[in-house]
C-alpha cells in the first residue's frame, strides 16, 4: 500500500474533538496554532498528501497500555499488558517496575544522543586547532576561561588549549561509571553535588552511564523502581552537563558566543527567486560551512546561471536556532528561521525549498513523502541518519567540510533547476531578537546580572520560567507552548525559550521587542527599557544548558541553592526522547517541571507520586503535569510566589 | 491488589491448547519437559502460589502488535501501531522501520550486558594480578597464549601480563566507534572480517556502538530500515568478540579452563540436611568465592552448630553452568546444577533453599513473591541489580570478596534456621558429563580436533550444532530444546548445549554418557569410544564464546570460511535480549540460526525477508523460524547436507 492510499482519515472536527484544547477552539483552524501551517495543511490536502495531522488522526484511538507506560515488549514471553486482572507480566513485573524502566529506556536514547553531538563537536575542535578545517576558534576568551576550571595554563595559545580541552571532553565521556564526571565537580552548585551525593546519582562518563542503564533495564535486572528512577535522574545529570552545559560551552568557543542580533521567523521569510537550502536538525557544524560556502562568487554565479538571483540558508528546528543565535558574526547568506517540527512537511510543501540537508534528530521519514511529491532534494549530513528513501548521504568530517559544503551548495542548484511553478509561500513574517545567553544578558546589562536580579528582587520580574523542548500535536501544535507563554509574562514571568518553542513563540511575534504590550507592568517596563521581548530566544534545545548556567549564576549571586530561586521549567509539548533527559535533568536540579502531554507513566500510581510529589523531598525539583494553559500557569506562579516568599523577597 | 488476589486463569487444558505443541500433547502434564517442575507447579496451585505459568495464562491473549514488532512507543505523539488503515506511524515510519528499530533497541541491552560482565571481569583480574583478591590466575597458559596474540611479551611475570591484558580489553571496551576492534581482528577468521568489511559492519568499541545505535534508533534519526539491521549485525558481532569471546578468554584465565568433569543435575540433589546456597545469574565470581567460604571450618561449624549437616552451594542458570564447568578444579563445596530460568521459582518451592544470590540478568521479580511465602532469603550480589522487596545488598567488589562470601553464607546459616517442615523435593537427579571447550575436546582426543574432523569427514558425525540460548514458555518449557536436541542426534549431528539450554538436556538425561543409545549409529559409536555424551555441555551462554572458537578452529583446520561448514546454531526457545545479540553475531558469523520463537519482526514483510533469506548472500548466515522440532531438524540436517556437498565430503 502506498503513502496515497490509506485512508486520510478525520476532519478538523475531528481534530478539535481530539485536541480538545481551548486555543484550538478558538482558532479559525485547529491544526496549528501556526497560521502558516493551517494554510498549508490545507494545500496538502488539496494535493492528497498526507500531513502528521492526517496521520494522527489515522492512528486514533491510540493503545492506553502504550500511553501508560504499562506495556512490556521485552521479552519473548511478552507483550505483557498490566491490568487489574493480570496486575503481574510473566516474568512477575509489576506496572511500577514496567513503566520506570520504560522510563529510563527511553531517557537513554536522548542522554545517547546528546554524546554524539558532543562527541562530533570535540573532534571537530581538535580538528580546528590542528588547522585542519576552515573553522576558526571563535571565542578564544571561553575558551580560555574553560581551560583555567579544567586546570590547564590559559596562556598557552589557543589552539593548544584548544586541542587540551577537547582532549579531556572525550576522556570525560568514556570514562567508566564509578569515576564521577569532573564537569559535574566543576560547574554544578555545591548545594546540588551535594544532593546528589547523599542519592548516589553523581555520574561518572556517559557512555558508561548508558551502558550500565541498559544492562538494569534489560528484562530481570534491576526490577525496583524506585532504583529505576534514580538511574533516570543520573542519566539527566550526565545529560545536563555531557550533553548540554558542555555541548554550548564549546560549541560557543568554536562557532562563537551568541550575541544579541535581529533576524526574522515563519515561512514568509521564503524567497521565491534564490536557491533555497533548508539546515534542519540539530548539529549545525555542517550548516556554518555551507553559509560560508553560499558566499563563494564562484558558486553564486552558477545560482545566477540556474536562473537563480542568489542561494539563501533558511534555519529549521534546532540547528536553525543555533544559526540565528550566531546570525550576527557568520557572514551573510543565513535569511532566518522557517519553523519546527511540525512545520518540517509544510516547509517542502510550499515546493519553494529546493534542498533540505539533515542532521542528528528529528528529521521525520514522512519528509521524503512530500519531497517526492515537490523538486526538493534530500540529504543527510551525518553518518548517524540513514532514512529510507535517500540515497544522497555526505556524512560531515571535520576535515572536509568545506569541499562537502560546496558540493552540498551545488545539489542545492541543481534541484533549484527542476523547481515546478507550483509554489505557495504563505505571506507571514515575524521580526526577531536573538541572541540571549548569560553573556549577552549582562553585556546588554551594563556588564552584570544584577540589573536582573535587583529586578526580579523588585517584584517587577516575578520569576524565569525556561518554556522550552519539542512542540506536539498532542495539543494543538505550539498552541499549549504560545499559550502558556502568554499566560507567564502577562503575570510579569520572564519567560527563556529553546529549541522548537523558540519556534512558536517566534511565529507567535513573541520574541518581537513589540511583544513587551503583552506582558504586565513589571515586565513590560523592564523590557521597553532594555528594547528586548519578554520571550527571550535562547537557541537550540541543547541551549537548554545555557538556561542551566544562568540559573546558576542567579542562584550563586544570591548565595542559594538553584531549588530556592523563583524559576521553573517547562516543556509544554514535549515529543522525544531528549526532552526526557532534559525533564529529569531539570527535575534533578532541583526546578519545578510542567510537562505536557503526560508522559508515559500513568500506568504507576507510585512513578506517578515519586515524580510529582516525593522526589521533591530529595532533588528540590519535581513534575508537575498539567494540559490547560491557564492551570498550569497558575501552579508555576504559585510556586514561583512560594519561593519569592522563603526567600522574603 | 496483592500477588495472590489476581484471578489464576487457565488450567492445563488451558496450557495445552496455548502451547499446542506435540511434546506438551504426550505428557502427562503440559507445562514443561522438565518433570520436577510439573511437579512443583502442582504444589504451587496447591499453596495458591501463581508461577510463571499461571502468569503466562493470565496474559493471555497477548497484542499482536507487539508480538509483530509493529508497536512504536519512542516519542509522546504514540504508541503508534501499523494497520491496514494506518501504514504510518504519526512522524511517517513505515512498518518496516519499526521492527527494525525495534530490534536493534532489543540488540543494545543484550550488548550493554555482555560488556557490564567483562568490564567486572577486566577490573578482577586486574586487581587479582595486584593481589588484592582472593584469586589466582587459573589458567597462565591461556593467559600467555592471549599476552602473544596481543603483541606481549608472554615471558613477563604472569600478574604483569594479567594485568596489561586486562587493561588492554578495558580500552578495547570503551574506544570510539571509528575505531574498529582488535580482537575481531585478531580473532575473527580472515574471511569473515572480509565479509563485514564490505559491509561496513566491523565495530569499534561496544560502548561507543551502543550509543551509536542508540542515537540511531532514537525517534526520527535513522528510518531506513537496512542501515538498522546492519547497525544490529554490527552490534552482534561487537556483542561476540567483546562480549562472549574476550570473556570466556578472561574467565578461563581467571578461574580455571573448564575441563571433564561428572557431576549431577536437577531439583533431586538438593540436600535436605544441609544450608543450602543457590548461585543464580550470569556472572561466576561471587559464587567462586562462596564456594571457596563453603569449606571453611569455622563456617561449618555455625552450619553444624545452627543443625545443618554442611553448607553446599547449588548452581543455578548459568552462573551455576559456569561452576560447573569448572568443578573439577574447585575446591568441594559445590553440589551440582538446579535448572534454568523457568525453574527459579519452582526450586524455592521446594522449601529447601535457604539463600539466593543474584548476579546479572534472569533473576525475575516472581522469585521474591515465592520467596516471601518460604523462608528464603534473596539478595543481589551486583550493584546492578535492584530487586523490589530485596533489601539486602552484597554488591561485589574484587578486593572485598572473600569477606563478602563469608557474609553471604552466614545470612544463609541464618536463614537456614527459619526452615520450614514443609520441604518437598522432587526425587529426579540426573548424572552429567560437562566441561567441554575447545582444549578439553582436544586432550580427549590425544591433543588436537582431527578425530573429530575426521569423524565430520567420513559421516560418522554429519555435522555439529550448537542448540543454545534461554528456554521459554510460549512452546512449553524446555520441549523445543529436548525435542530438537533429540531429533539431531538422532541423524549423527553432535549437539552443543549452553545456557539455559544445557540444564534443559542435562535434566533430559542427555548429557548423560548414556545417552549415546539415544544418537544415530555414526555418533553413537563415536561417542561411546570416547566416553561422552551426544550432547556436550559447553557452560553458560557466555559460553556461546566457545562455540565460536572451536567454529573458528574447525574452519581454519579445513581452510574454509565458517559459513563453509556443516554446521548450525539454533535458540529453540530465545527469550530474551542477550540471545537476540547472540543471534545477530551467529548471523554475521555466517551461520545458519534457527529460532524459536519467532522474534518481534513478522510485522515487516521486508524485515523478515531480510533476516530470513537475503543477509545469506551477504554474510553466508541467516534466520530460520520453525517452531517444530521435526520440521526445523528437517531444514538443520538439509543445511548440512548442503554444506557437506559443498566441501566435496
Amino acid at each position: 500500500m502506498g503513502i496515497f492510499d490509506f485512508l486520510l482519515g478525520g476532519n478538523k472536527q475531528n481534530h478539535k474533538e481530539s485536541h480538545g484544547c481551548a486555543s484550538c477552539a478558538a482558532a479559525d483552524s485547529c491544526y496549528s496554532a501556526h497560521e502558516s501551517v493551517n494554510q498549508l495543511q490545507e494545500r496538502m490536502s488539496q494535493l492528497g498528501l498526507p500531513s502528521v495531522f492526517d496521520r494522527y488522526q489515522a492512528q486514533q484511538p491510540q493503545c492506553d497500555f502504550g500511553k501508560k507506560g504499562i506495556c512490556c515488549q521485552l521479552c519473548s514471553h511478552g507483550p505483557c499488558r498490566i491490568t487489574p486482572k493480570a496486575p503481574y507480566g510473566i516474568c512477575g513485573a509489576t506496572a511500577d517496575t514496567i513503566v520506570a524502566r520504560n522510563l529510563a529506556r527511553l531517557t537513554v536514547h536522548g542522554v545517547s544522543a546528546y554524546t554524539h553531538h558532543l562527541e562530533e563537536l570535540c573532534k571537530t575542535l581538535k580538528a580546528t586547532a590542528e588547522g585542519k578545517t576552515p573553522f576558526t576558534i571563535g571565542d578564544p576568551d571561553k575558551l580560555k576561561a574553560l581551560a583555567q576550571v579544567l586546570g590547564l595554563d590559559p596562556e598557552q595559545p589557543v589552539n593548544e588549549l584548544a586541542k587540551a580541552v577537547a582532549d579531556i571532553v572525550l576522556v570525560e565521556l568514556r570514562k567508566g561509571a564509578d569515576e564521577p564526571l569532573a564537569l559535574v565537580k566543576l560547574f554544578a552548585p555545591p548545594t546540588r553535588i551535594q544532593a546528589w551525593e547523599k542519592l548516589g546519582i553523581v555520574p561518572g562518563g556517559p557512555l558508561s552511564e548508558v551502558r550500565d542503564a541498559l544492562t538494569k533495564t534489560m528484562s530481570n535486572i534491576t526490577s525496583d523502581p524506585v532504583d529505576l528512577l534514580l538511574t533516570t535522574l543520573r542519566l539527566g545529570i550526565a545529560a545536563g552537563y555531557m550533553g548540554l552545559v558542555a555541548t554550548i560551552t564549546l560549541q560557543d568557543i568554536l562557532l562563537g558566543s551568541p550575541k544579541l542580533v535581529k533576524s526574522a521567523a515563519d515561512l514568509g521569510i521564503l524567497d521565491p527567486d534564490t536557491v533555497n537550502i533548508v539546515a534542519h536538525g540539530h548539529v549545525p557544524l555542517m550548516a556554518t560551512a555551507v553559509i560560508e560556502a553560499v558566499n563563494d562568487p564562484e558558486l553564486i554565479k552558477l545560482a545566477e546561471a540556474a536562473g537563480a538571483k542568489g542561494i539563501k540558508v533558511y534555519g529549521s528546528m534546532c540547528t536553525g536556532q543555533e544559526l540565528m543565535q550566531r546570525n550576527a558574526h557568520n557572514r551573510s547568506g543565513y535569511a532566518g528561521q522557517l519553523g519546527n517540527w511540525i512545520t518540517q512537511e509544510f516547509m517542502i510543501a510550499t515546493g519553494a525549498v529546493d534542498l533540505v540537508m539533515m542532521d542528528m534528530n528529528c528529521s521525520i521519514p514522512a519528509l521524503k513523502y512530500v519531497a517526492d511529491r515537490f523538486h526538493t532534494k534530500l540529504i543527510s549530513v551525518s553518518h548517524i541518519l540513514r532514512m529510507a528513501g535517500v540515497e544522497t548521504n555526505i556524512d560531515y568530517k571535520p576535515e572536509k567540510v568545506a569541499e562537502q559544503a560546496r558540493e552540498i551548495v551545488k545539489m542545492a542548484i541543481a534541484a533549484y533547476k527542476n523547481r515546478g511553478k507550483d509554489v505557495v509561500i504563505p505571506v507571514n513574517q515575524k521580526p526577531v531578537v536573538a541572541g540571549f545567553g548569560l553573556e549577552s544578558i549582562a553585556s546588554a546589562l551594563g556588564g552584570s546580572l544584577n540589573p536582573l536580579l535587583d529586578a526580579i528582587k523588585s517584584g517587577a520580574i516575578k520569576g524565569v520560567v525556561a518554556v522550552v523542548g519539542c512542540t506536539n500535536n498532542r495539543n494543538g501544535h505550539d498552541s499549549m507552548g504560545i499559550a502558556l507563554t502568554k499566560e507567564l509574562i502577562k503575570r510579569d514571568i520572564l519567560v527563556i525559550n529553546s529549541g522548537c518553542m523558540s519556534s512558536a513563540t517566534e511565529n507567535a511575534g513573541l520574541m518581537d521587542p513589540a511583544a513587551a504590550e503583552l506582558a504586565g507592568s513589571g515586565l513590560k517596563a523592564v523590557c521597553q527599557s532594555l528594547g528586548i521581548p519578554p520571550a527571550l530566544n535562547f537557541g537550540s534545545c541543547v541551549d537548554i544548558g545555557r538556561i542551566g548556567v544562568v540559573v546558576t549564576e542567579l542562584a550563586n549571586a544570591l548565595g542559594v541553592d538553584p531549588s530556592q530561586l523563583p524559576v521553573a521549567a517547562s516543556a509544554p509539548e514535549y515529543l522525544e526522547q531528549k526532552a526526557v533527559a532534559d525533564g529529569a535533568f531539570a527535575v534533578a536540579f532541583g526546578l519545578l517541571t510542567h510537562l505536557a502531554p503526560a508522559p508515559p507513566v500513568l500506568g504507576s500510581e507510585l512513578v506517578t507520586r515519586i515524580l510529582t510529589k516525593d522526589v521533591e523531598d530529595l532533588t528540590g525539583g519535581r513534575f508537575l503535569v498539567e494540559l490547560d494553559p491557564v492551570k498550569a500557569a497558575d501552579a508555576i506562579e504559585a510556586h514561583i510566589l512560594k519561593k519569592r516568599q522563603a526567600l522574603g523577597i
